[in-house]
């Protein structure tokens, strides 16, 4: 058998681990690297820390070299060279080198496309002003940099996941910074409960925040940029950086003929394989299966990306006793200041979208042993299917043990794991690291509480409006943040005052967290009232700052 | 109905949680918890941190207290009270006040035993000085803080969990340290490779670790005590803290004609009824279903105890409707100075005790993206079956980030997940928080390779002794910790220089930590040569100091 050629398309992540696999499979396979860029294998991820230097070395964001994948790997390496056409018949791909005219062809026995997401630029009216960047690569880094140097306000477009990052890494390097969302949340891929003190500690760190609000365009002054906004609002900035969201790079794959997504990624199975022989696709250009719903989803993640350009490795040397790839549920968090948020699987955002029944609950818990120095609250949701108690998703926000939780509940999610599963989940539990019952299992004691008829949820002060509300929070407690229209009876005083509580209405009971008023309201059921606890607690409900 | 009695002996974590269980089905039942000492619901765990200072405030320790009990769970709590006999028959527990001589009967509909396990005082000459403490309740606590005040030397016995952190608050009220373990390690739990690094940091501390060897007895020496050891070495110490283990007090289970296990715990089935109708029994005196290797075993831990309450008090309400409680893993884990260790499942020992197949490696990998500051090295140690592929145990030992891996795979463990499943765990990425790739699929890459024939190991070092070693690491590295014997051909070398590697005989590659020997070995291998990689790299290999 001749040694076979493998051509990668793009060199970062996917391509990149898919070529390193491909090598310790074979060292007779000829394997060559087509990189539109200068740079392979660089940390995508770390690229606003180094524009805020919290990486200070930018050398560390270079994960691998052109010259280092040769040595270490002997792969062929051809960077500043942009594959412009495949021919999927004749298995070949026309090659553009950006240094010189010229266009080469270049034979495979496989294809592995990992072409990545651009930046999305919608075309608006003066978005071409050169002091509106977005950020992809080491080069727009640099730009941002250089451009961040001079800037005194910049305004974030887009509050994602890369958009709290900016903001929060150019307050570090004490810009004057405006974060701008559409929606009236940031994080818009979690649930907008959840996102709450988020928003409070972006305000109180003196980000401007403005939520609800899009950009209808752009307008040159001078040096600067006027951003002007749909609500008629406009925000002066020295930079603008866009960071709405991405698009796959899969151009080249359709004009192939390979078969695309609604959304336009590029179709494939599970072991990466697109719909033409022998081209496989890996990475935030490529659809995965969502275990979780059925069907596909579009996740541009690291993760994924590393582990599908693994798959499609394998499926070249192992065929389909390769291990494939199962989908993708969409793990992901970010650090904003103190805090941390994330997700994994469905939202409850998702879970209506899709039409999916679900049950939900919202949990607050230590992140370890209260009693010792440091616990810090972390807010848990869970998401379950009440066909089976599978969980459909989790999100959690707080300031420490946020990263633990997520990883935890999305293996349970992997693993198909249901609520029940939950309550009997066994963690490594000393003081520092966490508690006897751990906020997860807490999650889990309130789904199957819910679903065995212990706990009568509602899940907001807000659902509660006009009713009778008993708030059993001490009186200093609820001094200080009392809730409108309650009655205080506090937990344990509930066995002596029931005769306060009028028992032809149902009563919902209100605590700082959703403990103590699940507690009052056992007692209370127990004594044969309507009782609902109400799970956010009071806690949640401080108003949403220009709400 | 006549509203049922609940009795439950013990008000520590299995016993107040029970009861607190119990009263969320029933506000019409009645509960009364007998309890020996003064205190209920004590944070047992947080003993030694106290006495240490890190828990500055004695009150934060009581978690619950008699009145709080009364108060919010309209519980009757006995405190200072034994129960000194059952009547499984009559239904009656005769008890006796600790104040006063007298005695009385009290009947139950249902009883729930709590009593937990005493640290054990084996009866060794000179045992019964007042300076030899051991450490179960605050009481203990109160009198280990007392003597520590004029003590200079403490000599720990025991370096299990609680030995090992009695050892760090003690250096931490700058009192000199003896640690004796009678293992040739600490932490017996864990394999002893894992255990290295804390020996190292106890050490670099300034704790003296005496290791491997017993204690004979202890002699009076003024105030001070003499600890005599096996090895004729005495050891001088104001203060003895014994924390060899710990004995399950079911001697009134015993006496009342309960079936007990082989060491003497408290036979339970999956709703925690003891051969006794009506009898429950929950936490450190019971034994508990093994669900990985099947049998059972007895775990003192914390998490296990509370939850085996809460299933006791669903069973008495709900019957078999209840959720059974699925056995104990054994997740555990103690903090050493900077250092965390712990381990979920079985160990490798306990594996080869039991005469289980199993295969396992070790792989290292950063706590975070590497590039982002402050990541830390964890050492990983996977356990799995070759049968199945599914996951045993797992250990691991690190500076962060060991708390949130042992959760993860203690997850698995339960969910009955593969080495498969491992490969694709999909976790919160973001530079502060994890890698594209964890350690965790780091682990669940090399299990498979392992499996598939991509990866031969060899464990460590002193398995390749005698043979052809090559170390591929650079020179620099090299140098500073040189593996004797070997062949230095760094890694981007090896393609050039395998005329120097003698293919006849099979050839050991070994880096710093395991990972680029397995690339080098991958290179052999696929020239022809038998190649196996030394999983722990030269990392692993600096000598336990005093060995």
């Amino acid at each position: 058998m001749n040694a076979k050629h493998i051509v990668i398309i793009g060199g970062v992540a996917g391509g990149a681990s898919a070529g390193a696999r491909a090598r310790r499979h074979s060292e007779s396979a000829r394997i060559t690297v087509i990189e539109r860029g200068p740079d392979v294998s660089f940390a995508n991820c770390g690229l606003p820390y180094h524009i805020g230097g919290e990486i200070s070395d930018r050398s560390e964001l270079a994960l691998q070299t052109p010259e280092s994948l040769r040595k270490l790997l002997n792969l062929e390496v051809l960077t500043l060279t942009e594959a412009i056409a495949i021919d999927p018949q004749a298995k070949t791909v026309t090659l553009r080198s950006l240094t010189d005219p010229s266009e080469s062809s270049i034979g495979y026995d496989q294809l592995i496309l990992s072409p990545g997401a651009s930046p999305i630029r919608p075309p608006l009216p003066g978005i071409d002003h050169p002091r509106i960047l977005t950020l992809r690569n080491l080069q727009d880094m640099d730009r941002i940099i250089e451009a961040a140097a001079s800037a005194k306000r910049v305004a974030v477009v887009g509050a994602g996941f890369i958009g709290l990052e900016m903001a929060e890494q150019l307050l570090h390097i004490e810009k004057a910074v405006s974060l701008i969302e559409l929606q009236p949340q940031v994080l818009p891929q979690l649930d907008p409960e959840m996102t709450r003190p988020l928003e409070r500690s972006l305000r109180d760190k003196g980000i401007e925040l403005v939520l609800g609000d899009g950009i209808d365009g752009f307008e040159s002054k001078g040096d600067a940029v006027t951003a002007k906004l749909s609500s008629g609002r406009t925000i002066d900035a020295d930079l603008v950086i866009l960071s709405i969201g991405v698009r796959p790079d899969s151009q080249l794959a359709k004009e192939a003929g390979l078969t695309l997504g609604p959304r336009g990624h590029i179709s494939v199975d599970s072991y990466q394989r697109t719909s033409a022989p022998d081209i496989y696709a890996v990475g935030d250009a490529c659809e995965s299966p969502d275990p979780i719903l059925g069907g596909h989803v579009a996740i541009a993640l690291g993760g994924p990306a590393n582990r599908q350009g693994r798959t499609a490795a394998d499926h070249i040397f192992l065929g389909d006793k390769a291990l494939p790839y199962p989908g993708s549920i969409g793990t992901s968090i970010v650090r904003v200041f103190d805090l941390a948020a994330g997700v994994t699987g469905a939202s409850e955002k998702r879970l209506k979208m899709t039409g999916t029944t679900y049950e939900t609950v919202t949990v607050n818990g230590p992140s370890h042993a209260s009693y010792f120095p440091g616990a810090e609250t972390i807010t848990l949701k869970l998401l379950w299917s009440p066909d089976d108690g599978r969980v459909l998703g989790a999100e959690a926000v707080g300031i420490d043990g946020v990263d633990k939780r997520l990883d935890v509940l999305a293996t349970a999610i992997r693993g198909r794991m249901t609520i029940d599963d939950l309550v009997h989940l066994e963690f490594a539990y000393a003081p520092p690291f966490g508690s006897a019952k751990d906020v997860i299992n807490v999650a889990g004691f309130a789904a199957t509480n819910m679903r065995d008829g212990m706990l009568v949820p509602v899940q907001t002060l807000d659902d509660a409006a006009g009713e009778q509300i008993i708030d059993v929070r001490p009186p200093a407690v609820v001094e200080k943040l009392p809730v409108p229209g309650a009655t205080n009876i506090p937990l344990p005083t509930v066995r002596d005052r029931l005769d306060e509580i009028d028992k032809s209405r149902p009563v919902f009971t209100v605590c700082q967290m959703g403990k103590t008023s699940y507690f009052a309201a056992r007692i209370l059921a127990n004594h044969g009232f309507d009782a609902r606890s109400i799970l956010g607690g009071a806690w949640h409900q401080a108003p949403r700052e220009g709400d």
